[in-house]
């Protein structure tokens, strides 16, 4: 019997089955149209009403407040670490809770266009949990408080969002962005790659209040000002237009399987199963403590380096596919970003279970 | 019977109808992996074959020398009109030949990061010519010339290159990369959007000599900096795979199909054979004269704007799609990139004989 494959991949991750043969099934006569999606004009009635609806369900799932702009972009979270500090840092000033990775490279690209103050890190450990500060630790000066809310690399997350006061909080969720529940209204910004739980990668979405936009430093490159993308809803130039599409199909699929609560229910089901399995066992030890564990980056080591090794090995070839650990951690991480199945989550305890048997 | 598609879009544009079909066979199951090629992590295996494989055919298509490097980006040609002049301008100064709008933008970027000088333009005459001047009118200080190879609004082309010294050229092909052969040797950094003649939008390709490489400003976005993605061969962070393997799948379908050199001569003859039959008419008038012609992009007009509109109903309505001139020039626009076939402008003459006789 042909096995099984369930893609546990960090991004470019798995999409929903039905997304993707829906995809299949329209990819050389969209709507009846004769041609690909792909091959019409950004400027084409067809392509506008895929991104219309786009950001009317994107803006249906999330509850989008009126005065946010929603902007479809390319570069991911790499570009937004450079424009957000090019368009919000008015006073020059921003802060950073230091998470990992990705907090420190949207620091130093920060620190190009102002000051930067990390008001706390877990660095000391290796990034192994979520440091928490207080309000008062915030200058109320500065334009912005950045987060990873989601860390892919070491699979931390932020469970309870820090009090800022009147300081914008700048949120990356690329890897979490539709996986739970959020108000936008806590935040001035919200970012995120596609690739992980909404759609291909060559995609970034940026959720912004109005009040931010339209104060770019002057050295800001026209395709990083945000006020560019706003003044012409995201088409100033070309977009990536497949993937936009895809994505919007992914918005549908989620709006139709109940939208973001159903998934934060059955990311806490599926997380909760595969940590279960890991904190009872007395062979694989996960990496963050349970306050601060990750829904969609479930990371963890066997006994040694070559087991987690043989482990990835073993699994790939089972067809649990990518779990091997960020490069910079090592160990196992298996993704459950929205697409992946209980089921799928099922199969890889019963592979883990498997290993360990063998080893 | 049902009518041809036959699809003119400036861009996104048609792509060969055997990539699509390949990329439809392929989508739910590449290589036998059980997952389509957009899941898979771009630092798989899977991927980097993918990846290498569309550059190899990319430096065999154009005869890329070794000291150039190839990469693949985002954020379409509006992206280079900043990253230009922020890694090039080492002298801080750059001159630029004025054909149009993608020029004028081009210059606009640039000014915020140095002089820019321009050392001819049309714009005299509405852009329908593309204007000659000696190599003695450029700064031989100068850190670079840029040229809008080929108009895709106008529709103009650069029909032979300027002589300009010391000066490195620097070319946006985006409406003309491998539609024709070029001397690589000859630039110091090409340009091009994907969407017209290699690929789906949301991808951009640039070609540089090493020796500009590594002169970026201090303000420079790191995802702007050109010595960042040279250093990470394209993938320091998640670049946007699915264009890139579908633009691979053109790459090799344009090999098949005999090289640049046989794109070239089934361009020439497309061109031509529509040009021919506008300039005998005496109900359409070409908006550009002979030796300054696109051979992509075909502009001209009815006698009135009314008629302008009329037809590309009616071509619309008979198949031929997206023939509408750029809304900044009106009247006609037919685009012929490489996918298109003879046949496909044979039919288009058919309509625009059929218009005539009803109008």
């Amino acid at each position: 019997m042909k096995k099984p494959v369930f893609n546990f991949s960090p991004g470019p991750a798995m999409l929903p089955a039905e997304v993707m043969l829906q995809a299949q099934n329209e990819f050389l006569n969209f709507q009846g149209t004769g041609m690909s999606i792909m091959e019409v004009s950004h400027r084409s009635a067809i392509f506008q009403q895929v991104i219309d609806k786009a950001e009317a369900d994107l803006r249906k799932l999330m509850s989008i407040p009126s005065d946010y702009k929603v902007l479809f972009l390319q570069g991911g979270a790499s570009t937004q670490f450079a424009m957000i500090p090019l368009n919000l840092m008015r006073k020059g000033k921003a802060v950073f809770l230091d998470t990992g990775a990705w907090s420190q490279k949207a620091i130093a690209e920060a620190s190009k266009y102002g000051q930067t103050h990390i008001v706390a890190s877990s660095k000391d450990s290796n990034f192994s949990y979520v440091p928490s500060f207080e309000k008062e630790e915030i200058d109320q000066e500065a334009d912005y408080l950045h987060l990873t809310q989601n860390n892919t690399i070491f699979g931390t997350r932020i469970h309870s969002l820090p009090v800022s006061g009147k300081v914008p909080l700048v949120s990356d969720m690329s890897s979490m962005l539709l996986s739970e529940e959020v108000r936008v209204e806590d935040y001035g910004l919200i970012y995120a790659g596609a690739q992980k739980n909404i759609g291909p990668s060559g995609l970034t979405i940026v959720i912004l209040r109005e009040d931010l936009i339209g104060y770019a430093q002057y050295s800001c490159p026209k395709m990083l000002n945000y006020q560019t993308h706003v003044d012409k809803a995201s088409m100033f130039n070309t977009p990536p237009t497949f993937p936009i599409y895809m994505t919007g199909l992914v918005f549908a699929w989620t709006l139709k399987e109940g939208g973001v609560k159903a998934m934060e229910e059955k990311n806490m089901a599926k997380s909760s199963l595969l940590y279960e399995y890991l904190d009872q066992s007395d062979f694989y030890r996960p990496d963050i403590a349970s306050p601060h564990r990750s829904r969609m980056n479930v990371c963890f080591h066997t006994p040694s380096p070559e087991l987690d090794i043989a482990l990835a090995k073993f699994a790939d070839e089972e067809g649990c596919k990518f779990i091997k650990g960020h490069r910079s951690v090592g160990g196992i991480r298996a993704s459950l970003y929205n697409a992946m199945s209980i089921e799928g989550v099922a199969y890889l305890i019963e592979i883990l279970k498997q290993f360990k048997r063998r080893a």
